[in-house]
């Protein structure tokens, strides 16, 4: 009866739900809990905003951690790269598959306090736990090549020369699923001492926004090729 | 003898100057080599451009990507976080030191080819291969936190109110020298092949660039206070 006690019984709640990744030992920050989100709408949102991730691997025990572009499509994350970079090789050759950790990061304001220590940074980010797995079904290549495009530039893929099969083959691909994933959110104001409140020192946010300058064009692009509709909204 | 000719000669040229990173083997590339670069003015230069780093450790064997607020002092980063967040407690515990790798990437452009192979990013990126250590001075760490506070808004670190005894005891900061440091820089146009050139798609590059917005006040910001001159040049 005791041994029946202590582990969890059937009427226990789920941790998860279609709407939400389950949290996991790793996925639970050790402080401000409250920041913590599981919500797959806002990971999404959060993913979709931008294109590079820091993709963390570990190579000889230490920590690699490389810029690298990616692309969202549903509940799995695909990552670019060339076959002869490291993660790629190594993701492989390694069976089975690579352990990985990619996280997107948006700067949304500086936070100053009137206090130091109060200072902060106003951001949405994500972080994937995972194992990579090279890409070899030649028609799953190719779409996830075109959904990286896509996710730099929305509607870019179909307005492009396709990859050729010497170029798919210099190509590799790594496809992360879903499932470990969580999002940390900081919003809002200083939260300064009641004590600091009276001191001289401005207070506030600064807002912080990733901006687009005017397309330039190619030197040698052909005379006549106009800009396209999807990027004058940039 | 022939064994002596296969170990380094006295009269090798030194792989450093005082003006550049060594080269290590995981700080060469396998592709790409040419835009990799060691020299110091550069990587301080990109280093000093913002104040967020992508920072991975390695926990029970796997990698952990998180952002991370940062410092560049002379050639060492501080780098910020609660006594009781993850990596600083296990800089803490390790001995002797945690084995870290701090990245910092600006997009400074989106690469527009004709062909879908040959799209990608403007970029200037750091990486820092390195062991992090618990810094114990007070000096050091009152030093290292004005440090990361003007390493976000330059001068504002003196126009608050300096960390309390309690607030030092709060905040654990992590030191990494830089040694093992590379940068890599990709610019200019695409690299369309010369079959491509006479497509009908758009090419060139669009610029990318973080912007700032006008500095909104707390709401309960004491009347009379201004806006700080530091702020107006943001």
């Amino acid at each position: 009866m005791e041994i029946a006690m202590s582990v969890a019984p059937d009427t226990t709640e789920p941790t998860t739900t279609p709407d939400s990744y389950a949290p996991t030992e790793r996925t639970v920050p050790t402080r401000s809990k409250e920041r913590a989100h599981y919500d797959r709408e806002l990971v999404h949102s959060i993913l979709d905003e931008t294109y590079l991730c820091h993709m963390g691997f570990v190579r000889d025990g230490a920590p690699v951690v490389l810029p690298t572009l990616y692309a969202r499509v549903g509940e799995r994350l695909y990552v670019h790269g060339s076959t002869g970079s490291r993660p790629l090789r190594m993701a492989g050759q390694a069976d089975p598959g690579l352990s990985v950790c990619l996280t997107v990061t948006h700067v949304d304001g500086l936070v100053l306090a009137r206090s130091a220590f109060h200072h902060s940074i106003n951001y949405r980010s994500v972080v994937v736990h995972g194992t990579a797995h090279q890409v070899t079904d030649p028609q799953e290549k190719r779409l996830a090549l075109d959904a990286i495009v896509d996710q730099v530039v929305a509607g870019r893929a179909a307005d492009s020369r396709p990859a050729d099969a010497k170029e798919l083959a210099a190509t590799a691909v790594l496809r992360v699923d879903l499932a470990e994933v969580s999002a940390k959110i900081r919003t809002g104001g200083p939260n300064d001492e009641p004590k600091d409140m009276e001191l001289p020192h401005w207070a506030g946010v600064v807002p912080v926004a990733r901006t687009y300058g005017a397309p330039i064009p190619s030197d040698d692009l052909e005379p006549g090729v106009e800009l396209p509709e999807y990027l004058r909204g940039l």
